[in-house]
């Protein structure tokens, strides 16, 4: 199999990878040219400048997962439905250059009568699969957009968006708490925890999140403990509505610091986290190629 | 009785009403002098400037509801512990000067270990219960900051606050909803209660809040419905939090536009709903008069 450049294009950044054969990383490129920040919509010129020597050796392949495939991206890739699995992605590659460059499609899925969707976390889920030799569990990419996903026999049967992270963004910054809070404190871990706890009372984010208001009132919170008490409030309502059981693991994939988290406020539910990071998306394009 | 000068200064408006012996109002006035607007903290002055002829009548007396006696405010009048009826706030007024001028206090209240607040709220209860001929009962004051109260024997036996309308504002003006939503759209009641039922269902606000990106993503809501589906679906969220009974009626006091949108949620749920505006403040500022 010749060498593979995986891309991860996303709203705000640009990383790439060039693997061998064995699917091993010679390595990785990054720029903060996300999709947002192309100029002029020159997607091909950006993505020669960053890439053209890595896909001189004739029979180079190069797949893009993430944002450069939506509508706002290079060109679109429509959205492929669950369940699906790398089977059902590989047939919908969209090709750019045949043989040669192919975008990625992301999922979506109907609940209700309300869609989801999910761009670049599916390549994400594929390779952690593989690097953890499963076909089946619940998956969690926490973000901006949380993805919670659930994977039976090697395809994602069907996952749900949460707000979590662009709520604690706008809450921590734009709206009343911002006055009693210090939005980039480091973790008090007991805050965190005391925010889970509560959230999982059921009294309603709401609520809950004007109780941070009042217990900074009463001086019951400083600052810094109120940015870790919200933040566990918010992942806590994240968990509050997903499917958990006690003494089954879930799969984390992500930036080590909002793992961890993930894994304290998982914790508390009796639930145990295996993480992965950026290696997931580059296993997860390996396994889309060929 | 002597002539009473209602006032209801908040954090972005002050309004008052000068009340005669039977308690008709005779008089009203409106200044865009909220707490936050006042220079130089000279309230005194702010309040002579437009209150002193009203005061002039031997024996007037003012008293003053709402973000005024707070610690922004012109002197804090500390909060009253629930359960707290008209009496309990009378034997605290803050007399600014002595049987002429005094602030409400506010009410305060403990949940689990997290306390709640209000302040102004309080006194237009007490006002639409005396309209109402009600001592107890269901309330609900929607607003930036919704308040829930629950009347007892003609107390504040409990409330909770839910920052509905400061999440409307913070989803629709500042997130990623912004870019297919227009918020001041005129209200589609269709709309607003199908985002009503979806908050029902219990799917969390983190990941219903996304259906209204995804649904205008798929061409499924316009961006003036999609502005009554997030409202549908705060106020929802809202509710399925309160202990409604079928039947049962509820208080709202307020703008008539928001008491509308309560009716029309609260309908869903089974539950009437009685409304009142700006008389309950001056009903329940009376109240506490003598």
């Amino acid at each position: 199999m010749p060498d593979l450049i995986a891309v991860d294009w996303g709203t705000s950044s640009l990383r790439g990878a060039r693997l061998d054969e064995a699917g091993r990383v010679l390595e990785e490129k990054s720029a903060p040219l996300g999709i947002l920040s192309v100029p002029a919509g020159d997607f091909a010129g950006v993505f020669a400048s960053l890439f053209s020597d890595w896909m001189e050796p004739a029979g180079s392949v190069c797949l893009i997962s993430g944002m450069a495939g939506s509508r706002q991206g290079w060109v679109e890739a429509p959205y492929v439905a669950c369940p699906a699995g790398p089977q059902e992605l590989k047939r919908h590659l969209h090709w750019i250059e045949p043989a040669r460059i192919a975008l990625v499609p992301g999922l979506s899925i109907e609940q209700g009568e309300v869609p989801d969707v999910m761009r670049g976390e599916e390549v994400q889920i594929f390779g952690a699969m593989r690097l953890a030799g499963l076909t089946d569990g619940l998956f969690v990419l926490p973000g901006t957009h949380s993805k919670w996903a659930t994977v039976r026999e090697g395809r994602v049967a069907g996952f749900r968006t949460c707000m979590t992270g662009e709520f604690y963004g706008l809450l921590s910054q734009h709206s009343i708490l911002a006055r009693t809070l210090q939005a980039n404190s480091p973790l008090d871990e007991a805050m965190f925890r005391r925010g889970v706890i509560r959230a999982g009372e059921g009294n309603g984010l709401l609520h809950d999140a004007f109780g941070v208001r009042a217990l900074a009132l009463f001086d019951r919170l400083s600052p810094a403990q109120s940015a870790s008490y919200l933040s566990g409030l918010l992942i806590g309502e994240e968990l509050r509505t997903q499917e958990l059981t006690v003494g089954r693991e879930v799969i984390a994939i992500g930036a080590p610091a909002l793992t961890a988290r993930y894994a304290l406020a998982l914790g508390e539910k009796g639930v145990r986290v295996r993480s992965f990071g950026a290696e997931a998306t580059w296993a997860g394009l390996r396994a889309l190629q060929g």
